[in-house]
């Protein structure tokens, strides 16, 4: 049940690391909408592995074949269908790991929920699970234009201890895919491609964090209380593999301030609407979004693959070492990327489609 | 439909913050299962208002009347009705910013996605709702405890700049109570109460951060992908009023981290178990619980009620100055301590009762 | 979780027969609508107990408490809370049953489920739990009224072997609330009171048939293929208590007809849409409304409760007779009318929302 | 949001009628368990097209291939992802009705939901769809025998005005597949193959009624009050194509009978548990199973296409003759056979993972 998500909108997946394939059926997406088959491949070559030298080398096309919900290139508003086959599983490299666990990976708690576990590869906790979201949040992303609600945008800030400052809303995409680590500042870009090298030639790995913004999203998303959009987009982040942290606007350094320092005031905006004059709020007021840029992050721990060797213990509980083997990122967040955008725009089609439900705004497409 | 929560043990409430009253429904309660009145009151004591100095001054007994789902001082398994009264509502005082938006609070938003606000306070985004949830929190502690399933305990670590340097297994409740700000160092909650003090003679408010820590959980609770612990507790700590961030285990410090650094090795626990030497991952991996302590923050923002004029528009969208009037704490981490226990174990309960009927595990109480 | 539905207008209840109170939380109503609270009280009058002759002599006035989710007589779109206490309730008259299982009552099954029982009236079983979804259901004919998209009537069309044949579509509320049987054939009515009189007279229960009609309905309503308006408004009706079937337009003759005889021809309905020439469909076709008045009917089992002796066994399993005490209806169907037409409210607002929010068909209010 | 069932035990489905596929992803399966993929197929093969003279000649195999949730031959608890090609997709057959609505289709009521319509067949609303959940429903099946918990039996009782008088219990599936109607009565099997021969050879339809059996399903299945046992059922069964009705033990019946001839009086089974000397109930009481076989029955209406001239409207409500073709059952229910099994099957086990979450009865497999 746990591999569901959205009330309106939603989107189930299924799929391990290791067997025939994943897939996803998107459920509520707005009737009579062409669905562009390409830029959904796009975001999929985005997420793909081997797609750099920083990336697993993994070999998966990761093609999307869609089984249903679209008729004559149009979206029906029923369930689509969608599956990715694995193509380059590899079984046998995960044997001798069958019986150790690997640490700080799923498989020892994997254990504990299901009591049986696919030990040819990550199973279900694996990335390659994020395959059938990111299809799924490619669909999201075309809605969200559809509906003139929105553009999401995600691009890596930090690797290690290298952090990018950079001003969100200057970010565009063609910046983002212009370099391998998708950091926008070109310079960061070189020092963060070369710690995660050394990092990678060491047989270690590294963490990072993701950034992401959303603009144009209409005000009014969220349901309070426990559906705050806050609470959705967080719950959303924290579903990523390797997520362990969460921000919303000024995020934990808010913490630090005082209430006259973080206040947004408000002011007109010139056309007829309001505009909050700074965006420590980042976009969201009371769980509800309020009009400007919605802008969120998300810190990913080091990948917990490493080529070296480490302490842990047999299926019997018996002390042991491990050095891991397989094919892995030394670093999550060049990838991560589109994941990201990917979980932000499923979250905010959902609230479109309850906004529109509950009060009848927003109209047709 | 935003103000339910949860999958097998569900929790419904209700309530506008100067309205007749707040309630919640709690469903999935294992019956038979002796209730404690009193414990549920003594959490709803350490939320409600009025307290401290360091709180608002607004009187509420909040005494929680208990209408169905309990005979004879056992659960019966049927839904929990639980109200509780609005003693001291003053919609009198708000009079004066019915036509103007507070700034960084959810009035202009409310309207934006209802296009009818209850002016009165806060409504529906007042953190009064969390008395709601509060009840509930303090009986999914007891079906933890009735299940030997884990204790949950939170503290104040950080108020503005002042952060305190704790081992989260090392806190008792009695040191977190032992002060208004419930920070169990002394020393340190000194200087935090004074720095509460100042920020409200100067009319303003500061931010915080709450830390938490689950203890005796057992490995296997969470549902990969979109249920993971970790995301399934950072939408309930995200839900919070004013929660601006979330960390599970080392959160953002973990994307400066090596995968060699952060991995987290299995050893035996000695006693035919098996732990991990470090916590890094917070006792959750791959979604799931590991059996070691849970561990988690979350970030608030100052509270947006400062008493300071602030630039803002009216109803119209035209310039206004406002001077906020209410009663507001200055500081919002001393009370949301009860509140993250609360959300932490309504989580885990669920997940609790998840893994139970998927695989018959834990068995009966 | 068994005590909520809906998607986006969703209902959650709860309340014993004899504990302190019942009540409901309804989510998702649309903003701003003026609530007649007048009209929610009438339902609840004709759904209450010792309202005449043919009920039960349990005095409840059944008075609607709301607590919150309307402010200055409309609504906010937030929940609305409610509650109906209990006035009447008196344990003591079911003391002598508490070891014995009632026949065809849930005593037994209620045990089976929760290995605890509210011996004390029927529990959460009891029709007495219809109050809380009558006055739910009441708001939900006010949402279909305030969107102008449908009425529901519903009125007793067979007792015993008793049938009234009745044009659903020439039924006036008048006309069902002018006996207290609510058939509208006010010959049939007699007879239906008199078998009923005579039923209790001699301590026996007897079953009976509601019809129901809903006009106005717009097409589009229903999703394919697990939430068919159908399947939605089977579920809602039996859940109603003594409920043992239901049929949607021609039900069960259906199964002894012809395609050729069944299938319902369209033609234009001269005022520039569509109507079918006959109605075997009751509205609604491959589980979505066309548009034509939707019908259907619940059957209903006799009341369980009758003053004779019968065999039973005790809660150890071994063979008693019991004679039943209580304040019980001796046949369900005149109470039942306004349950099921709050049932059908509720299924009709609930896809009402879903369409508005997929499609951004019918627009605010 | 309409295709996907249950809370625990959940099955989502896409596909359409002539599209590239159908599918299913069941979630929540006790992990495990070893999966018979033969005896899934063997259900698929009941239901699919083309298995005698009764049913539609398209020709399509039904092959079930398992993507996901399946490991070495036991399931995981992760997701299964299913699929089922469509082989024998013939659009072009429907292109002369692109623009009519065939009657007492679902055409003109996709068009009023969706405003789309993949007129190449039934699209979502073809019996098609049934064939993912007659695949889901085989896994179910399998849980219920894993946990020892039940078997489910349908099969025909009546086909027009033919009606079989069959003791439930007696019941074999031998019997059932003993003839291509599946009534397991051999005599009145052989009219009712007559009678749809005859039908057929008129270019018309006829309907039936279902009947289905569970034995050996514990007691204490059902959540009150909205997911009561009867009323999950419905659901389910009237969310199967071309049903209109719905019984649940003695059905409309019961409206006629007295409380004293309805009630089940208890009685110790002799085996130091209780059952009912009747079972009028049905299995169920209060919503909940107690222990005695489940019998229920669904009514079919006649397939509505017919290969007659008939009364209809064009897209832009014009008056019109259509003379549909395509390949169609001439009766609905020896295919919908399988189908009611597979629905009672889901729900069954959902109840039981729910029962076995709040209560922790039942225990591991």
């Amino acid at each position: 049940m746990g591999s569901t998500t959205g009330r309106l909108f939603t989107v189930s997946t299924f799929g391990e690391s290791h067997g025939g394939g994943l897939g996803a059926i998107v459920q509520g997406c707005p009737p009579g909408m062409p669905l562009d088959l390409a830029a959904i491949q796009r975001d999929m070559d985005r997420r793909r592995p081997g797609q750099s030298k920083l990336s697993t080398q993994r070999k998966e096309g990761d093609q999307v074949e869609i089984l249903s919900g679209v008729f004559e290139g149009r979206t029906l508003g029923s369930p689509i269908g969608l599956i990715i086959r694995n193509k380059d599983a590899d079984p046998r490299a995960y044997a001798p790991f069958k019986q150790l666990y690997r640490p700080s990976h799923a498989d020892y708690t994997t254990d504990a929920r299901y009591g049986i576990r696919a030990w040819a590869g990550g199973g279900r906790a694996s990335a390659r699970e994020t395959a059938a979201r990111v299809a799924a949040g490619a669909i999201a992303k075309q809605v969200l234009a559809h509906l003139g609600c929105g553009e999401v945008i995600a691009y890596v800030s930090q690797v290690g201890e290298l952090v990018a400052d950079i001003d969100p809303l200057s970010v565009t995409l063609e910046q983002v895919e212009s370099n391998p680590v998708r950091c926008p500042d070109p310079v960061m870009a070189v020092a963060m491609e070369e710690r995660i090298r050394k990092v990678r030639s060491q047989g270690d790995s590294i963490g990072g964090v993701v950034r992401c913004v959303a603009t144009g999203v209409p005000a009014g998303l969220g349901d309070p209380v426990f559906d705050k959009l806050e609470a959705e987009l967080a719950r959303a982040m924290l579903s990523l593999p390797a997520a362990k942290g969460f921000e919303s606007g000024t995020g934990y350094a808010a913490a630090a301030m005082l209430g006259s320092q973080h206040n947004d005031a408000f002011e007109p905006d010139g056309a007829g609407g309001v505009r909050t004059r700074s965006n420590h709020s980042g976009g969201i007021q009371g769980g509800i979004s309020n009009g400007m840029p919605i802008t969120l992050s998300v810190a990913f721990k080091p990948v917990a693959t490493i080529f070296q060797p480490q302490d842990t213990v047999d299926q019997d509980g018996k002390a042991a070492v491990i050095k891991p083997r397989g094919r892995h990122d030394p670093c999550p967040v060049p990838r991560a990327v589109p994941m990201v955008e990917a979980g932000v725009a499923l979250v905010l089609v959902d609230h479109l489609l309850r906004l529109r439900g509950q009060t009848g705004r927003l109209g047709p497409a």
